[in-house]
Formats: structure tokens, sequence, C-alpha cells
């Protein structure tokens, strides 16, 4: 029998039809990104791209080779970071500017060494510069979230191989972040728990969808998993920020990310994906957009979304906001635990 | 510069970002559903499919040869029809029972006959056995939406290229709906209109992102489209159920879906789609979750949203349910105005 879950956080439910016991290898694919030509994200090719925001360099100058993580803007933002918003009625339509920043964070000099394949003093340095980033852009007031993504492969929208991350800062709160921060603060006005916190701690006591229980991070499937293979990360203890995150949080993750993509590089055969950080938005901006910040320090509870992009999303999903997961959370995590490295 | 743009009927708002200016031949695809084999839903082949629940057929017995439209079971269904919903807390968590309806309208008998060559009396026919399986299935109370969706192409989620559609009756409101839900009501509270007429009547003062003003029914460019070409299709004048909708309503439809479909498959060259109908929940259906019902013949307003798949959801779209739009809408509608046919 398939079964309905309710999402507690995003506040929707899921259908999981795990039925036809779909495996780890039912998930073909075939889109690939293009190869040869000159790739603006190598080392040597610095020119190619726009002037570096930030890097980590050991003494070379900026814009030169010699970098280990480079920080550009993207040459085709999605938002442009001139200018005032703008706010303007049409009629019964509200619009702004396009203001707000898109940089692009590359991740390694080395064009063919995948993140999940980068030493973890490496993988360190990466979400280090994820933090600087953040702390930065959330100086400027006209920016009430920055939203840290990577898509990897075609299929996860990605257009150049060389591994990247990507970062967005938009003037408004997205709707996403908005469910998920009202779910969480009516949770701690009625328990004054953090919600995360207390889904965290049964899925440790009941352990059948955790993947990695580490020390200081977890990742597990989560209940109501919208897509197979679906994994949640966040700090086993309650902790709001990622701009506030410790180089040594930072550390933990850093081991604990590279261990999930070994596993599901392995287990589902190096599939596309997308991962991002959800964190509290920027409570320096005057605009509430819906949420109020009162208690958002004891409330929110930040994480990681990971993706893997095994199935087309249809009609129905677009249709509803309403997802068919044909793999069991509890599957999924099983076959994650098994995979050897 | 980008621009950002409100959706007053689902809440979210848009990057439409058309400085790139991508043209309608600017998006590549490379997907092709599997040909050969016997196919379970072309005449003669009744006997591959599960028994059908209706059809239209002139005298020929059920389940036989001799019809025009035939409505099946889902072979592999996302929901169950028998059972009760079980509802469940688990810790945290809530669950119930996958009970519901999943049906496949086969639109045609011809496995090369797209809808959008498909004789108007035909499409018709195919409108009209919608609405026959809503009235139907909304009789059970168990169900509180029925979702009519179809996936044409590979990468819209189709799995077999027979001319079909696909329905899912569900035991919750998704949660998209509940958001448009409470967007009319919370307009209609306040202004006493319905919020789609306001909208309809404004686009068609402005005629910018008009693609056909029919008589009774029109298609437009919606102003915050979140994809490429999306479109939204709505009766001209208020009216709040598809499962009421006459038969001469239902004419006017099909006469500008033919002509919707025909644009979209010379100007996009035969992109992938998906469509699906928007109409009000079972008010019979006790269970409100979220939504009050007491003035929904009055405040919601049916329509079908039409979205081409042209571009690939990425991480950024998934982590905020922000989309990015490379086509403003005005340009998308003007080309498949001057579509020629």
């Amino acid at each position: 029998m398939p079964e309905l879950r309710h999402d507690p956080i995003q506040r929707r439910w899921v259908i999981i039809a795990s039925e036809r016991g779909r495996r780890p290898d039912d998930f073909p694919r075939n889109e690939s990104l293009p190869t040869g030509g000159i790739c603006p994200f190598c080392e040597g090719n610095e020119s190619k791209t726009p002037p570096e925001i930030a890097a980590v360099r050991n003494g070379s100058g900026a814009n030169q080779p010699g970098w280990e993580v480079r920080v550009i803007p993207n040459k085709f933002p999605a938002l442009r970071i001139e200018g005032s918003l703008d706010r303007r009625g049409l009629g019964a339509y509200d619009r702004m500017n396009g203001v707000g920043a898109h940089e692009v964070i590359i991740e390694t000099p080395d064009h063919n060494l995948q993140l999940a394949d980068a030493p973890i003093e490496h993988i360190h340095k990466v979400l280090r510069i994820y933090r600087e980033r953040l702390v930065d852009l959330l100086r400027d007031q006209r920016f009430k979230y920055v939203l840290i993504f990577k898509n990897h492969g075609a299929a996860a929208g990605a257009s150049l191989s060389h591994p990247h991350t990507q970062l967005i800062a938009t003037p408004v709160t997205p709707l996403t972040l908005v469910e998920e921060l009202n779910a969480a603060k009516d949770h701690y006005l009625e328990k004054e728990r953090c919600l995360f916190c207390d889904l965290i701690e049964q899925e440790l006591e009941s352990g059948s969808r955790i993947v990695i229980a580490g020390e200081q991070v977890v990742a597990l499937a989560p209940f109501a998993s919208r897509f197979p293979f679906e994994l949640f990360i966040a700090p086993r203890h309650h902790h709001h920020s990622f701009a506030d995150a410790s180089d040594e949080m930072l550390y933990h993750l850093a081991v604990l990310l590279k261990e999930v993509l070994l596993r599901v590089k392995k287990c589902l055969k190096d599939p596309p994906y997308n991962f991002l950080v959800h964190t509290v938005p920027n409570v320096k901006a005057r605009h509430r957009h819906g949420a109020e910040w009162g208690t958002i320090e004891l409330d929110y509870h930040w994480h990681i979304e990971f993706i893997p992009r095994l199935t087309q999303v249809a009609g129905f999903e677009w249709g509803t906001g309403f997802y068919i997961n044909p793999v069991a959370p509890e599957d999924a995590a099983k076959y994650l635990r098994q995979t050897e490295l």
C-alpha cells in the first residue's frame, strides 16, 4: 500500500509509493555536459572570468594562477548587484528591480576533481568560503536571503562541468524558507523546543533513516522525502545560522559531506545532484515577509538539502506541490549505509 | 535589468531575467521515448490494460475495439482505490494510507494522433470525459481533490508516447491549491470580487500578455510566469468548478486548446509539455485543510496551467520555490501570437 507522509517542516504531504521496488540502479540517465573548448574556471584562464571577489591563495596576486578556491560574479547573473529595488505596483501586480548578487564559487583549479574526491582539508576550505561570502553579503540590507546551492551534472541544471557552487542573494525571503520559518516558529511557540532538534532526536532514536550519525553533524533520509535518495544534513545540536558556524563545525561538516558524496557517487553511479543550504534570513534587514524574527535563534536550525536527480518531475508535481517518491526513505538510507567505500 | 514579479495567486516572487534574449529555438532537447513493442493503449490491445472505467463508444462492448476515448485505472497506481485512510501519528510525524484513484484517459485509439492534431469535436469528447471522471470521483468523500494532468514527451514525465492524460484523486488538498484558495479567499473577503476575474480583466485591457482572447475562454502568459512560455487558460467570466462546466463551455475550451497546442507545437518545435486543471476541491468532504469553503463559489475560478518543458529546474528553484525565467511573458505571448498556423 502506498503511504502518505506529512513533512512537518515544509508542511506538505508526500506520496511514498515504494511498491514498484526500484533499486539504486533502476534510474537510467543519458544527459551529458559539453566537453572540449576552453574552460573559464580552469587555472590559467582567470582572464576569461569577471574579476574575482574572493579567493583562497598562498601569496599569489588576484586574478592570477596559484589559488585553491576562487569566487567570481556570475557572467550571466539572474540578479544585478547595482541599483535600488524600486518597488512598485502595476494595477493588481507588484514588481521590483532584480537587485541581488549572483556569484560562482570555483571549488578547485582542477577541472576533473569532483568535490567527492577532494581531500577533506580542501572541502573545509570550500565550506569556509561559503561562510565568508554569506557573512559579507548579509551586511547589505537590501538582501533578505542568500542561497548557496550546487548543481552537479546537466540534468541538475549545471552548464559547465568544472566543479563549482553558486550563490544568489535575493531581495525577498523565498517562499520555501518562509514556510519553514513559520513551521519552526509555530512549533517553538507551542513547545519551546526547536522543531528540527526534535526531529533529529527522533530519527537518531529510530535509526532506520539515518545514513551517517556523526558526532556533530548527521545525514538522514527525511521521513517525507520528496525524491528518491533525498538527504537532510544538519548539526546534531541546535544551531541556527550557517554564517555563525565555527571552523570546527565546518570541519565536521566537511568530513560528513565527503562521505555522503562518496556513498551517493558509488551507490547511484555518479548521479546528477543538487544541494543547497537553508539558514536564517538576514535578520538585520527590516522587511519580514511573513515571518517574525523574535525567536529565530531558538527556533530555526540550519541544514543542507541534498537531492540526487534520478526522476523527472512531471505534471502532477507542478500542479500540486505534492510529490510521488518511488523509494521509501528507509530503503534509501539502507542502500547508502550498505554501500562499501 | 532583471525584474522581480509577484504572483498574486500563488503568492510567490519570480525573477524575470530576459536579458539573455532567448528565442523560441534556443531551447535544445534530446530526450525521446522508447519506440517499438506493443502499445497497451492502442486499439485492439484492450486486454493489455486493466478493465476500463469509462469510454466513449458507439455501441461496441466494454474492453473491445470500437472506442474514441477510453479511461482505465493506472496499472502502477501512485494511490490505491481500496481501503480506509488510517490516519496516525508516528512521534512527531503524521501518516495515512495512500488511498486515492489514479486513472489514465487514453485520448484516442490512434497512436500517432497528438491532441494538437485531433479534430475539435474529438478534443471536446476528451474534455467531457475529464468532467465525467471528476464528477464521479467527487462523490467519494475520502477524496479531497482530483488533479487532471497531461505529461507530453519524456522530459515532461511521460513514459508512453500514445496520447493520454492522467488523473489522481488525493485524500488531502495539495499545498499549491491551498495557497491559491487562500489567496482567492483573502482577495474576496477584502474586495468582494474574484481575484482571477480581476487579473483576467486587467490582462485583457493591457493585451500585452494575451495569446488568444476567445469569446468565453482566454489564454495568456502570466505576469509572473515561472517558466518560459508558461500559459494560463481560464473562462473569461467567473466560473469556479470544472465539474460544473457546460458542454458549450467545454466546446469553447476545445477550440482554444487546439489553437494553443498548435501554436506551441509550431513555435517551439513540438516541445515536451505538461498541462493541469486547477478547480475547486471536493467541498462535500469535511476536512478543510487550511481553507474555508464558505465563499468558494464566488472566490475561486477554475483554470488550466500549461507548461512547456524547455529548461531544467535546478538547485536554486528547489531550494527556494523561487523561479528564474529567461523569457519575459510579454515576449512569449508575442512569439505565440505571431506564429503562423
